[in-house]
């Protein structure tokens, strides 16, 4: 039940950068990082059937094992065998590793590994997709943009004409901005500590903008004050537990629903007063925007060849494999949205 | 705007017991409660078209003006102008008394002061009904019951064949029960701290009971063991915050949808790790049910007509309307139901 992968192009997120630091981690190592990519099958395992050489495919972090009672739910992704562990480090069949180097041992990284020419993944974690679709744009679909589109689209799902606010304005909240703008939005307001972000954020639908630090009053009354009672959908992007609260209780009573993307610290606790549940608001979460990485990334694909969904202005950098530690400096700094890194083909 | 209605039938709600006993309120006095009831319009005044002498109806405690965005949104039943308002005492029209006694003042209840054989109450606040329904059982609509029997069928909507968990087994825990019942729930977890009360739920659906009192762990973790990894609904109907906390954290994640309806005490927190939502559980609050009163009361009446849904058995007492203080004594007790109060032809 696995495919050996050529990667074509990969893309850094910040998880990739979250597990890199290891901040209070203690992870296997060696191991290949990677998980936003495009490449092309060029091998399969035993049990292969969906899968031939020279697919075009997307590798996910996440998968889709077809059986078990998550996929079987229209309502989860969450798959129980595949879903996202960022420890395991080995195959799920065998639990062994197929990279090494000089005889010695080295683990893979949620399933992908992709900052490697050739990669070997769990065919329930491979997206099939329209062989014409350039693999340069679309492979940054196997996370950050689906993550925050489908968090807009499948999930708060605002009504044309609504009023959506959007907390942090990285790629995530971006692509989530975007799901808004192709829903038909009329109001997109931006929230972000960085004001700088503003300008770009207009690119992806966003019409207005509030930064926290500008107000002495809670971001959630700002928002319920420009918009009559409060938004209609909100979208939390940044993981922060003070955006999350906020992006609940500026939601509209009756008809608020608010959609939290970010992943929180360990520690942190969620807290509201119920009567802001109890006055019809409704707080949902999402996983990888709730797509189903095999049945449901190839239709977002064809979001961007029929020209619904935009890409290009997501990818502000490339870079080829060698110099992949600039694509780390970029995100360090806060300096672009994607770097797409070239592996060469 | 006003409707003069005979009130035939009403019942003791534990709303008006609350407000009644008026801990830490300073309410207005003296005034009439009673908002649970059922009644055929006397006369209509000026403005009313959709009302004439004779219909049958049931008053409402909160109203549907059809003109605001709430009345206008199909995912709201909050009116803005016609919302519950437990302080006023007075009509919205002019601010003024309908009721008096020897040239004294008394103020009204929630908009319906059913505890009387005539009551004035804005149109806006009567549901017309179908007039073959008895009205000495769906009196029991105009409140309680509906809330319970919509937080299952309009918020949580199990689907058929999955398991839901009841949190409060009085007359609106029940409803709702009713409501898992009626969708085709297969499983209908009863919790309640009184375990004499299981039996009687069994009636309505109720297949297994928990009592957390039982347990030396949280009642989300016994539920969880129950149902291999928790419940595909919960709904909350007591009103106790770490009751409101164990429903949301007790429903399956990926799918999982958690409702809360009871009331919480002004100064309780809802707490809990942000995780709870990422993994794709749902927290929702709801109002009545979320029901319209004016254009929804009518198909639940109907639902009982066409014996989809049972109501005789919420009726556990009946007393004239000169022992109405029966009435407040089997509620303070717990005894049964739902008493209906004959206010006589």
């Amino acid at each position: 039940m696995e495919v050996r992968l050529k990667i074509l192009f990969t893309s850094l997120c910040h998880t990739d950068v979250y597990f890199w630091e290891a901040k209070g981690q203690t992870p296997v190592f060696p191991r290949i990082f990677g998980h936003e990519a495009a490449g092309i099958v060029e091998s399969v395992g035993e049990g292969v059937t969906e899968l031939k050489p020279g697919d075009h495919v997307l590798p996910v972090f996440t998968g889709e094992c077809k059986e078990c009672r998550h996929c079987k739910s229209e309502e989860s992704n969450m798959c129980d065998l595949l879903r996202i562990n960022t420890n395991r480090g080995v195959m799920l069949n065998d639990g062994k590793l197929r990279f090494s180097i000089n005889g010695k041992p080295i683990y893979h990284f949620v399933g992908t590994s992709t900052f490697s020419e050739y990669t070997v993944v769990h065919v329930g974690c491979v997206a099939k997709i329209d062989p014409e679709a350039p693999l340069d744009k679309v492979c940054v679909l196997s996370c950050g943009i689906s993550t925050g589109l489908g968090a807009t689209l499948n999930v708060a799902k605002p009504p044309k004409g609504s009023t959506v606010a959007i907390f942090g304005l990285g790629a995530v909240g971006l692509a989530a901005a975007e799901g808004a703008r192709m829903a038909g939005a009329s109001r997109i307001i931006g929230v972000d500590l960085n004001s700088n972000r503003f300008e770009e954020a207009k690119k992806f639908g966003v019409t207005e903008f509030v930064n926290p630090k500008d107000y002495n009053k809670p971001v959630q009354e700002v928002l319920a004050e420009m918009t009559d009672g409060g938004v209609d959908r909100s979208v939390e992007c940044t993981g922060s537990i003070n955006a999350m609260i906020s992006a609940f209780e500026c939601v509209h009573d009756g008809w608020g629903v608010a959609v939290l993307v970010g992943v929180p610290n360990k520690d942190d606790a969620f807290k509201t007063h119920p009567i802001n549940v109890l006055n019809e608001k409704t707080l949902k979460g999402t996983f990888f925007g709730n797509y189903k990485p095999r049945t449901d990334l190839p239709s977002v694909v064809e979001k961007y060849m029929n020209k619904e969904l935009e890409l290009e202005k997501f990818i502000t950098h490339e870079v080829p494999f060698s110099e992949i530690n600039k694509a780390f400096e970029y995100m360090l700094k806060g300096e672009g949205l994607r770097c797409i890194i070239h592996m060469g083909a």
